[in-house]
């Protein structure tokens, strides 16, 4: 019986974990902006972090007390991302955590941290501390909905995700959410997205299972190739399902994978949907590249280019500027080999240009989702990455966003 | 008398070059949209090209042709990039080539190629070649300013320098202009630059002043991250001056060297200045970085950045983004010792935020050119590099470019 089953919900779809919300006021007076969740057992725990050299607070302890891999609840805000604030940053994120925990009762050391919004700006601590109570003093399962809504910054719509699969029988759940619409470009870690699963596995294979799920969703996406300093992914599994632990690459462990790396991906592709000012989904596919890492350069370069991105904006089937973001990319290719595709409709052969309708070309540009595919013909591996338009409303957003 | 003077003028500033234009109806009606640039006598020839995999058909024909290390004409012409073009493509740039030596009355083998504008369009050649006869029947030495209007394309003012030195006793002048508007960030090779000087000077000494001239002006520019398919920088040198001929590293190269330095440097600013939709000039030095590699990559991650660029359109004293950028560029630093100034307001100490006077700031970011400090606090090598602001126009210039 292993079949997985796409279920409503997120963070709290899983058995044991709740989730509870405050609007404390750190950078608006209603919105929801504290987002406590916690498993009511202690949970196997794996992350990836932001590569930015300039890490933010809570990156630097959530980075340290993973490592134990072992956590009960994150506290997360959004509006202030606390970073580039030296050591009271840090002083900051460690008394989040303290109060989370006191609040709910478990060790410090158990709770992560993790914040988003504006940097460099001291975190209002005397906001902070009161919602982190008024959050946990309304946990709830019912309560992953509010949550992805109070990790929200530029954010449009909340993200979440979840499916079930079968594992020994029993029913397992996978359910995350995630935050994320601008300054994002990920490599090897992203944005912010909680996954929580009942799942029995170990430390081991849970952090396997969320690097290959990461590499193969979040890092493939890209709004404006600017990658956050606060930018993490972490999973909490309490194995509550009851499930026979999984604790090696079997496959239990493919099946478990999959689910997850659908859940992220699923996760990845409404952020780019929600993608700053974006109208329109790009969806990039590389196929017949010599390696999965060449595949991969070039469907991001393809999804990030500026140029690309305000040709689809502006229906424009500019196929020119796509073979050239394939060309910088540092993806090995024959470019005289490379076929192009937009949509249905074959724009390239063999790197030139061919006739094709500029009015089938405009139909097609006309959708909410434009997917572009690059034939390389010459290997079997195969990527896809997915990028929105630029549009005026990405400057308008970004031109005044402390204000 | 080794002074160094500005001159108005460009690629025909320096004895025995000419320049001839016409108008053959590429892309626009009545702009000019061929050039051709002439040497009364063979000159040394030296370029560097753009690093795209993908190369433009003129790209190939001049890389092969300037190996030879000569050349007596350059024929450019905008509105048709002559890229992925396959084969056909390759046989238009020789024909344009065989046509310019034909109304020259000069080999063959000495015409480099240029091209640039629409990617993956066939080149017009019924109105390319009657234009190139037509140019070629207009050479002058006063044709400098009417050439570097022919090969603008999103350019909004031709971009023109020169300068003279002296060397031994002889009055030596470098002088040359460049278009590039979009698809600008440029990898050891940039736009279209074409340089020419009657200075006596060995190929190889006059290929490793280009490289580093280079190196320090166009590959520290950035627009929007594209690199196109069909950049080069030519420059011509035609010994007319009669200087003793450069031939090793000695004082009249150096000087030569940073002549020709400082002629990139200009048109490189002006280039950034004229981005597209550019509204201001962003101007970022990194200061006591451990490497110059580390200045550099640090320095054009944050004149590159979208979210930085968005920032200085709207004024916005994000200095949290700037921090950010240099943090995913790749360069070795210590995020909590870097000071950040913009322009003479210091907004960080030891990457943590500083009280600054917000209307301080807000007149700087009103200014035409705005100046970032990065101090990194670690060795003593610095790097400046220039950007342009995300704007509006941006978006509106590449939604409908091939329209």
């Amino acid at each position: 019986m292993n079949k997985t089953e796409k279920l409503p919900g997120g963070v709290t779809a899983a058995a044991g974990f709740q989730a509870g919300t405050a609007s404390a006021g750190i950078k608006y007076k209603l919105k929801r902006d504290i987002a406590l969740i916690y498993s009511t057992v202690p949970a196997v725990a794996a992350g990836v972090f932001t590569t930015n050299r300039v890490k933010a607070a809570p990156v630097l302890v959530s980075m340290r007390r993973i490592a134990g891999g072992k956590a009960q609840a994150i506290v997360v805000n959004s509006g202030n991302a606390n970073a580039c604030n030296g050591e009271q940053g840090e002083r900051d994120a460690l008394t989040m955590a303290a109060a989370a925990a006191g609040a709910l009762g478990i060790p410090e050391e158990l709770v992560l941290v993790a914040s988003t919004g504006v940097i460099g700006q001291k975190m209002p601590m005397d906001k902070v501390l009161p919602g982190i109570l008024e959050a946990a003093g309304c946990m709830s399962s019912e309560g992953g909905a509010m949550a992805a809504e109070a990790i929200m910054t530029t954010d449009t719509v909340p993200k979440e995700a979840a499916l079930q699969i079968y594992l020994g029988g029993k029913v397992v759940t996978v359910g995350g959410m995630a935050k994320g619409s601008g300054m994002i470009h990920p490599n090897m870690a992203t944005l912010l997205c909680f996954i929580t699963t009942d799942a029995a596995i170990s430390s081991t294979c849970l952090s396997r299972a969320l690097k290959y799920a990461v590499s193969n969703s979040f890092n493939l996406i890209t709004v404006d190739r600017d990658t956050s300093t606060n930018d993490m992914a972490v999973i909490l599994a309490n194995g509550l399902a009851g499930n026979p632990e999984i604790v090696r690459e079997d496959d239990d462990y493919l099946l478990f994978r999959d689910a997850l790396t659908d859940v992220c991906t699923r996760l990845a592709i409404d952020l780019v949907r929600d993608g700053e000012g974006a109208t329109k989904l790009i969806q990039v596919e590389v196929r017949n590249a010599l390696t999965l890492e060449d595949a991969r350069l070039a469907a991001r370069a393809v999804a990030g280019s500026n140029l690309v991105k305000a040709a689809i904006f502006g229906r424009d089937a500019n196929w020119g500027r796509v073979l050239c973001a394939a060309g910088y990319s540092g993806a090995n290719f024959e470019p005289e080999k490379v076929d192009i595709f937009l949509g249905e409709e074959q724009v390239a052969r063999n790197g030139c240009s061919l006739e094709f309708s500029e009015e089938r070309a405009m139909n097609i540009l006309d959708k909410d989702t434009v997917r572009i595919v690059l034939d390389f013909k010459m290997g079997d591996c195969s990527a896809t990455a997915w990028g929105c338009d630029l549009t005026y409303d990405y400057v308008r957003i970004n031109g005044d966003y402390r204000t």
